[in-house]
């Protein structure tokens, strides 16, 4: 998009792009722009290509999405993150499960709509995402059988757990899994580091090497870097990219 | 000890019969006082009540206390924790493993001379001490084991789980006993939270109710409150405490 | 529960059998949950155990409590924590009254709804709790009377010293008893440290060894903790733990 | 002192005359300074005052202060607070004593290095000091004594009470007495908060009104807040401001 | 007031004296209670003292408060701090105006009611107290005019000096005057450190000697602290308190 | 190993089978242990697997390895991380650059040392490592040809990006590559957040989806996460690793 | 204005003058004041100067100043930063357009409402403002373009740069360009320093000399810093400021 | 310099002409680097330049730049910040003193090495720097005078005000001058927020429109951020700027 400082119909200029140059889709973050700016950035993206992705929707916000683009477009709605696809009638999702497999785990059900969230992008990057939910730190047992599955039938290349509290869970994940891990700390807790932050912080001190972290509730974050691992993997053994290394 | 307003002599007046107050000795941290202060304060205690304990002891102070009590009273050192025991000869020490039994568990080899200090603390209480230590958290096998000992065969009547970095391990043992656990965090870990913040922080969220923390590296903290903890349940168990409730 | 990747029903997995495993009965916080989630995972703990504990539940969900609930269970409600404990009819509460004495202390008026949650799991532990509330620190005096109650009459086993502000009131306590304390901090304050900082930061700097804290406003792990201790010594004096120690 | 842009032998200004503008003579923290210019700025005030006043002085400097002014000055020597007065042959100090009664107290012996920069400066104001160090709160019983003889024979008119670790003292005392209290945290303490911030966020709460903080160590500012208090209160009792009010 | 356990009516238990005891009211801070806990109290306090003080009343406080003390006592109401003043018809206030003289001044605009929460205080308190507010730091010329004021005519004994932001004026203040300063920070600010922070911790750092803090927007301790040391000054001058010192 | 309880030789229990079970070796970091712990892990890895890796090996140490292993081992050592490398001479490294390729990019020359960390994890974990470094933020035009090279001809699998202070450079690396990102901040940097922690922030905040971080110079997690990556994928390339997704 | 200590009619005292002495108008922040203090203020301003200028306008405070100035005064609205400047209709801005060149760059459309806060300022203090919105920092390609023009045709003196989340554009900027540039943090991201923490951070610790910054959303201050600098160059290049130098 | 994947002589890349680019040198931060990167790099800047800048160099670095340097050029040495600048003899500095007027000014002697470090890079950017140090804020009085002369005689076209403790110096500077000032907190003051966070703190929340800042104790960046704003309006006003605006 050539910038024209005289365009004064609209200031935001997005990323229409970066599905192409990046491989990740971007998402609209909705909370943090007005209903105008929210709806003129999807109906752009939806224009440039056939896809838009909006994540926490603000009540009004939603009711304008159902009402304006109802014509031209499909809505998909997430009531956990509170997030919409629209898509346009046209709109072929080519890569469409073609991507790799990941796993999408959570230590309780508070962490669900964070982990949807980055199950969401995950899926839109094309990848087939295999869930396992409120498995807790607080009784282990509950843990072996989710994993032995997602590692096992599943064969995912990443996981990704999501975990607020005491953020315990991806560390001990990590230490039982030769995938790498993608810690996705939530705001869930008590009093003091009870944003998240003492479940960030625990993840970014864990004892077990192998995992990375994104920022607290930025399902978006980690959805987006385990898309792109695993979808490389399956490029890999789809013989999509060379035989070097 | 009478307070003199005219007494120049020293400015210390310890707490000399906290022991039998509180059923906890007063464990002099030397690194926060003058050699001369630490001196003074073990040579009132000896007196006292035939017994001295210090700790965090730096190497002037540890050559002062092997040369000055020579005469006056055997030196129990433990090289961990830089922790110091001055005993009178003629002190009889009755309780001696009449206590409870404490179990004191660490996750990493860091974890060590803080989880000795506690130990210190509940023997001196009388308690019997059962270690495991590095555990880990990373490899939850090297954990079954040790667990199954403690619980079993050792009969402790509570948990000191000492860890630094993530800190989970406390709430991950919390989670899978029954019996009251004190978490110890550790001044162990990398950059943000390295202090043992993290630690500190994960085990005030821990998801796993029966669990309370100290704070970090106050391993003399950790040893009296399971020191407390045991004790009256071995007086419980003894009939020295009535049978009502 | 088994684990059943096809169970898209609900996502929540609750840890239906902590209390046989632990002694502590699993308390669902419903303010970080969705009203569905809350009454789901209500349903199944009155299915599966007779009782269900409900703590921080907001207006909408207590009508919803309140109404779908009628038939099937009892509801007793608690006003300063908003919590609510449903009891099928034929639940038979064995232990009630059969557990250990708990005493628990606040400092001022502000504290009481966080004590009365700690109060709340210590009673569905089977413990008998006794109360003193607003005693104070500016004013010590108030203090001497109920202490010498609940250590004298009510031979309490464990103090649970809930307090905001400066937080100094557990230190003082736990200068003077020789039962282990467990420092409950309240989110009651002025500007910077007000949100309970200051009072977790002073309880866990305290000078009084015997003392251990669980996170601002966590009644329920306060509760958890102190019944563990309590109920322990009850076991001990019924002669229901064994004799060594 | 007139500003002169061309001077370029001496970049210190020192504010010579605060003593007769405030009645708070300046106390020149020499560890943050080169011990050029400390001396530097010591000679100055020397020559413009008969007195100067240094704290926190380190080994080098201590060692130059002594040889150099041997001749043109008298060198009081505090060792707790490495703080060092100068004083001129001639220099009448006409105010010694005839100022306010101040009290300093101490929760430990590791807080009095601090207690003695406070009381050095209110004796420097001319303030007779009565101090009483080490009374504890994990041991209330130690602190009766010593409060009943400061407010009762001595009849101070302000308090500075020093404390580290949990900060409580202060607050305990505040509750108790009719003076105003200056509270003075202390950097010393256990990990999360124990440089001090614990004890000072604990007096910025508490819950006795009456009370007012300085910083952590602020051994200075504590002496010179009490000083000014107790010096305005002995110049109404003598008569020397106003009769109204 | 005799501690009752089986006293269930009310769990609150007032300092009711502390006004004999301390010299201080207890003001209650409303936004901390129920509207019932704050009702109770207030009626005790009207029974045992002819007075009752909240602060920070919410809107339906305030009208129950206007509705059922009507008969019964005359209220006075300040819309800054949201402070009534109920006063039984009988209450002599004796001590009106005997007490000493306090300046109050403020920065800012936004930083009047916390300062009028000081004066309600002090003035209850019997102090004379004269104000400037909106003086300005970044305009200092604003400053001369009533800082003489106050200190020539108004002879004030302790200055209060409210400030948020930059939290600069205190300082600037206690540089300038030879009366005690008590920093009081409000919460005003910009994003980091916007909540009082900035300027608590500016005040904790004072280079000029001679002022102590309360904690962010604790308008009533600085009252307390200011009246303690003014009155304490005009019973010195009125010789209410002794000649020694 | 099995555990013992009267083992009393020694207390580390290392996690001897972890590049089994994980594909990640274990890595000693010695600045947290004493010199003989760190002795004795270093001896039980070279004995069960050939190998011994250590890192921020103080100087005591490191004589002490290069003196007591001469015999059994051949060092290899690395100035920056103050790394070495202990093999048995039978040791037999087949995975040896049969590894994936990783790129490791510094902002500055400060970050070198914690790059080479990274990267010599990687190393060992079979992968083969391409290096740009001082690459620059605040010149971003030393940055085109290095990025050209590594995902041009080096053909890398996942970046490495090691930055302190504003900690720009792995968001802007991100926007423009389609690998994955593993941010590593550094602790270099001024006064506020910088020990690292305005780096770290700056990189959890990323607005480039596509990245995920480790904590403050924790080159080992760095090196951890982006080996099993590069594995992951170099082994679906060479087919080792299932057709399916 | 002369101040009057039985002024009570208002307390607000206003720096109607600051336009004259420093060149800077001054913004009434009404956010943090009540609605009749704006109104107030705003009265006193248009009657001294002509013009009041209002910033974060509540809704009820826009609708007084739409109803109550709408005789004696022109409003203009600013949505964005719901800013308000009202002037007489005899209000000649002689400056208007006579001062420098600045250039307001924003990353994201998020950070435009701030930038329009600066931009206002500036404009207001004579300065042409040229503005460039949602440059990103996520693909530098969309940067050049604007960039070019600030510089090129548009000959900016200082360059505005407001950046939330990682804020990461204003050190990349500043590493391009040879005009100081002014870091102006916004509010936006997630978790962890997700208030503008982070984006301040990183901008404190811009490896990229030649930029200094203000708080977060300080939008005010960001353009009274900029427009000083541009004003002062443009009156240097008018030859309004004097030749040497 | 063209980047060379294969030259591994040396991994810095320094940015040699940022100079050129920026207008502003760059400044080696010695204490951030080995001796030998240090060494390094002062010879390409010396090379390629005729120029290198060194700061907070270590006494063996010095040692190092003395020696090896003697031949070749000249060695210009500040002690209080410990900075060196290395010349080539046929280096001419063509811009010595043709940029523009910097005032500098320092509250307190300890910020003196700090302020002389941004006074070096101003004076090698070409500008006239005025200085006026310890200067206060406790004592306001010994302002006036310096602050007339760096307005009057010396023209500056900025301020740098450094200040550690409570910050207040820049703001109070600030409300009286129509020039921008550039505040520079340094890393003095007392316990908490005493290494320059209170004194950034609080000239981030400045009541004083036209002030920005730069990160405690970055002398670097505060006098890059003077000297091009100095250098411009020389420029401007020299007629080397155009006459636009």
């Amino acid at each position: 998009m050539t910038w024209n400082p005289n365009d004064t119909a609209s200031n935001a200029r997005p990323d229409l792009d970066r599905h192409l140059r990046k491989g990740v889709p971007e998402v609209v973050i909705a909370e943090r722009k007005t209903v105008e700016q929210s709806l003129d950035i999807a109906r752009r993206f939806l224009q440039a290509t056939g896809r838009a992705i909006l994540s926490r929707v603000p009540a009004d916000l939603e009711e304008r999405l159902r009402s304006e683009f109802e014509a031209e477009a499909e809505l998909e709605w997430l009531p956990g993150p509170r997030a919409a696809v629209l898509r346009s009638p046209g709109h072929a999702d080519e890569n469409h499960g073609r991507g790799g497999n990941v796993g999408v785990i959570t230590a309780g059900t508070s962490d669900i709509a964070c982990a949807e969230e980055a199950a969401l992008v995950c899926r839109e990057m094309g990848c087939v995402v295999h869930t396992a939910y409120d498995v807790g730190v607080a009784g282990l047992h509950r843990l072996w059988e989710p994993l032995r599955h997602l590692l096992g039938e599943a064969r995912v290349d990443v996981l990704i757990v999501a975990a607020g509290m005491d953020g315990a869970l991806p560390s001990v994940i990590s230490g039982l899994v030769d995938v790498p891990v993608v810690g996705l700390p939530t705001s869930v807790g008590y009093g003091l580091g009870g944003k998240g932050e003492a479940a960030l912080l625990s993840m970014l001190q864990t004892c077990s090497p192998g995992m990375a972290v994104v920022n607290i509730d930025n399902g978006i974050g980690a959805g987006a870097m385990a898309g792109l691992i695993a979808n490389r993997m399956a490029a890999a053994r789809q013989g999509r990219i060379g035989t070097s290394g």
